[in-house]
């Protein structure tokens, strides 16, 4: 239980349970347990897996392990949701949840479709709960480090950014490669831009799975003036995770596979031709300057999420990361699933298709096949 | 004048006129000049600009030098014409040699338009000439041994290309970054694959020049089974040239950069699901192996590619990359240039609206900008 | 207590204890405690810094964790002792623990002198007892992978090995960069050899504290055949860990610091000049060649380590980096401090000098400053 | 010939003969050839080799080829004499040439002993002519701007440098590796440090041509202060040419394989213990910080080299890579050679033992087998 800090009252500490203990599960479990000398207990995991529940007893012996998530969520002693289960049960969990007073977070994306998304966005507000997303690159010091800098205008307006998210494998068996790793990129570029895409267009094929693409290329636009490209893979001979940022000023290359050099500001740039009579009359002035890595601290992502989530309890904030980020999040993948399906036509975020789409895998396997 | 081989007499040695002395006719002139001992004379040099033609003659004494690319097309001495002028001089040039009864040689793209590139593929079929494109990487030592181990079957089928070619600058004033270029990629891809797209689309953006994108992220479709993407940018900080090509059995990334590793395959993999019962019951196996970067040997492209030149004409063989090999290049950037205008909308190969659309940015410049 | 499996009795579990929880001794103390299910308890820790001791009652509250690594040694429920602690007590503390009938772990350098180094493999031998070091390289896939390389023959006979290590800090108050870097150098490559080097030379300087040297630029000799050079420092921009091997028929490159390519071999070479009349008459035929990165499993080293050592008490076998491969790696240590006192001059193996030498920076900083 | 420019005259063009068109001749001439404009004619080229003749025929038609470079040198029509032999021959021809008068360029080393070296200096001083050396990467802009940024002080004192030449041939028939690529890295150190080495030491090892050491590894002692270490070899997988400087403030990486980032800067360093109490009981502060690639211009360094050789004539300057640059470089090989020869025994650059050797090979053949 939290006590209001405004009523000068010492605060109790608080008590989180995490359903889902399967792949990522794990990570959360390690990194809430750490944040004891914050005040935080990790103090039920629930799991359907038995195996994997009795991997959870085995680490976390001082803790409830069950096996249903409503068992814990309707545990009063409870203050708070960690939801790391598949996209297809977000939704439920996470209402259930609020609607049992409990602050929530949720991995990405959010939900599973704009509506179930939309509801507990709804739903947080009206219970004045917090609803946090798991969009953990928004907490990692490379991203903070390109937010910064791109607010201090040392990058020129923004005008193209290009994001390659590749590797081989892990397959998810419920959700598409779009909405297994374009979150990540989605909330990356939207948290940079501040903002969200206009429309988007997408073009994927699967190969592994029939239905399932392994391959999408995304196009995001926002307004006019900024384009950004996303290529996310489940089929690729090497791991990789790079984003390159185009200035009008400068250039920018943030590869997070890079253990020293994550970020690297370019002075390079172009300036346009100018005031010229007739064509071909100009010469464009190409800027070719110093390459920048700046130093960067090394923090645990996850482990300055977690807290984010623990602040924003106890200091009644919207995390940055808070429901309508995800929302904005799952529109645009509901936007490309729609363009996927539709050969690449291009999709506005308010398009009604939007609403008609769904990232569980079972889904889309009715009935036709991706493109 | 060329004597046919089958009559048994010597041969006559080759004269070779080069129209266009700008950007990449120096290197022509270069290359054509070293193939002295292999009986090609490059005995005269066309150039609209005064400045370039004093360097011409500085570097060419022996041979003529002159202001229009006409009068070297009805010199009787010439055998052959090499065409390096921007896009929109190409067919008119190409199409009055090829009438003089000159053998030819255009830089890529073959021609601005379809029905250009058309007409002059049936023009040399008619006079019975050879007619080549310069799709120098199609005679790198690098691509040919990626054709030789696809070919092999070493790879397994195709399922996904994808292929960056960017930098800063160097901007063309006469075509967008499209036409400039993805001919490269097309005519890579094309070859490796032995076809061309079904369909594609193509999303950019103006940066520098209004109406002029400067980075275009393309797609081309192969049917159902192999999808490939290529972004090309001229707005870059980093000069990359890097193609990846998943095989269902095998992968490789080709790297055109590397002075010393531009081929690499990986012994990497992923096994479908076979039969199972329930989703979700199964297990992909990810194959994780060995790299091999090959030994290549060191060719100068340019000089594989005139040296092919010459020897098709002497055997009267169409080229590797023949006038239907630039015909099938022109026709996927003209279907990527409609989708550019239509917001990234997929365009058949074969829809009218490929007729429609050119290569020429004064014709893009008029009444509209380029998505 | 261990029963012997030649009676067929069932075995005990093996109870360890841990002497030293300051930098290296917590990931000891981890994988210890991951031993569990293989009949492995970590039953003590012994720690002098108050503070590194409460870390420990932290992290292993079911363990014993006391001041006086001595008490640990008499414990008679104890089977084994592992020694993490600065170089200048390991062999107090080792000999004290064999004298008690202890198997006896050490990290490296297993002792600051060739007779303390000489005098634990004897006791070990005396009282019968497993007496290893932690050569933690030796149990690695790459180095596992490069050993069965090399005796495969494939590289043919090895003619020179460079090893690179350096990075920036972190400084040892109690010993020179020589004795804290160079025994990895050491250990792998007289593991690889299979050998000892007959005589060492080592130049280094002083930068940091004065006379301790934080950079050293070693030489060692196989005979007349191989030479080995080895350059180790704490004054380095970058983290460096490169190992280059030069073979007769291929030559691999040992990058420990890459994650997935940490060993490439190239098949490359010379053949020499044969037979020949007159001097500059002859060519030498050098061979380029592919080049592999064989795919290597990713094992933890420390976890191989310290199993090794639990089988070999078990088994009672000679460790693969028993005693006798730390008094090699000592000797080579001592030589080259003596070489490094002497400007360099060569020492072989066997002069009284390296008698006179310790690794201890106490006696190094008493009245002279290493060169 | 020269006319004074005190005198106000104009100047006549400056004529030149190239001696040695093998391996690195061609370079030179065709450097020579493009500085034309600026006053420059090579006249004439003498090369033993007949084949060599006849490809240095067609490439300069219009200057004269002979057979002995004794002829050459009594032209008088030759104001300067460029020397790209082997190096047994460098002194007997620029002494020759000196004697006639002219101006001497010659490739590195200057010399094959230390006396000629002397010889050479004082010949050129008492004839008022020219004399440099070819050392050409004091010519790079790389090397430029790292002799800047010492100059500044940004780096500090500089406490160490290390540096790595080695490749997989060319091996050289008449010099060992060692007199063969350590020139470079001498010349580059000696003039970043604005002094040469007080004392070296040197071990190497023979493995192709026995008595010609392949691989080396040198100790430069800059008195008692500076230390720098250069391992070259002609038996290594990779071509690497890499110089990492340390100062007491800055670290910088000089990769001079890198196309695009040949100078790294690190903003790292370390802070010494300062004032304390007992050992053990301080800590260093590490400083860790951001890495500025600077932007170099491009250059290409034989012509900057072959330009200040013309610009000292004209002007009467002593080269910056003059005769006594040549000298140093020579005196330091000399005595790294001795320690060579001397199981790597610290050998200072005053020692008579200098005087006793030679970069010759067929002399180091002769009676002894280098180590």
């Amino acid at each position: 239980m939290i006590i209001d800090l405004t009523n000068g009252t010492v605060e109790d500490r608080l008590r989180i349970g995490l359903i889902g203990y399967g792949y990522w599960g794990p990570n959360l479990a390690r990194v809430l347990d750490h944040l004891r000398s914050d005040g935080v207990d990790l103090v039920a995991i629930a799991e359907r897996d038995a195996t994997q529940r009795m991997r959870a007893s085995e680490m976390f012996p001082t803790g409830d392990v069950v096996t249903d998530g409503t068992d814990l969520i309707h545990d009063e002693g409870i203050d708070a949701v960690v939801i790391a289960t598949p996209v297809g049960s977000h939704f439920d969990l996470a209402a259930t949840a609020l609607e049992a007073g409990k602050h929530v977070f949720v991995e990405k994306p959010l939900a599973a479709t704009v509506a179930e998304a939309e509801d507990l966005v709804s739903l947080a507000r009206r219970k004045d709960r917090v609803l946090m997303v798991g969009h953990v690159f928004e907490y990692t010091e490379a991203v903070s480090y390109i937010k910064r800098v791109i607010e201090s205008g040392e990058l020129g307006d923004i005008l193209y950014i290009r994001s390659l998210r590749v590797n081989l494998g892990i397959y998810q068996t419920d959700i598409n490669v779009l909405w297994d790793l374009a979150p990540h990129d989605l909330s990356i570029i939207n948290y940079l831009l501040g903002t969200e895409p206009t429309s988007v267009s997408a073009v994927g094929q699967a190969h592994v799975t029939e239905g399932v693409p392994d391959i999408v290329n995304l196009n995001l636009n926002f307004g006019e003036q900024t384009l950004a490209t996303v290529v996310v893979s489940w089929l690729d001979p090497r791991k990789i995770r790079e984003m390159t940022i185009i200035g009008s000023k400068k250039m920018l290359v943030y590869d997070d596979v890079s253990s020293t050099e994550k970020v690297r500001v370019f002075d390079k740039g172009v300036d346009g031709p100018g005031h010229y009579e007739s064509f071909g009359d100009f010469h464009y002035a190409y800027r070719y300057g110093d390459i920048v890595s700046p130093m960067l601290e090394h923090r645990e992502p996850l482990g300055e999420e977690c807290r984010h989530f623990i602040d924003c309890i106890r200091l009644r904030k919207e995390p940055r990361s808070g429901g309508r980020s995800g929302l904005r999040v799952v529109r645009a993948l509901a936007a490309a699933q729609a363009s996927l399906e539709r050969h690449g036509a291009r999709i506005t975020l308010d398009d009604p298709l939007t609403r008609e789409v769904s990232g569980r895998v079972d889904r889309l396997l009715i009935g036709r096949g991706a493109e």
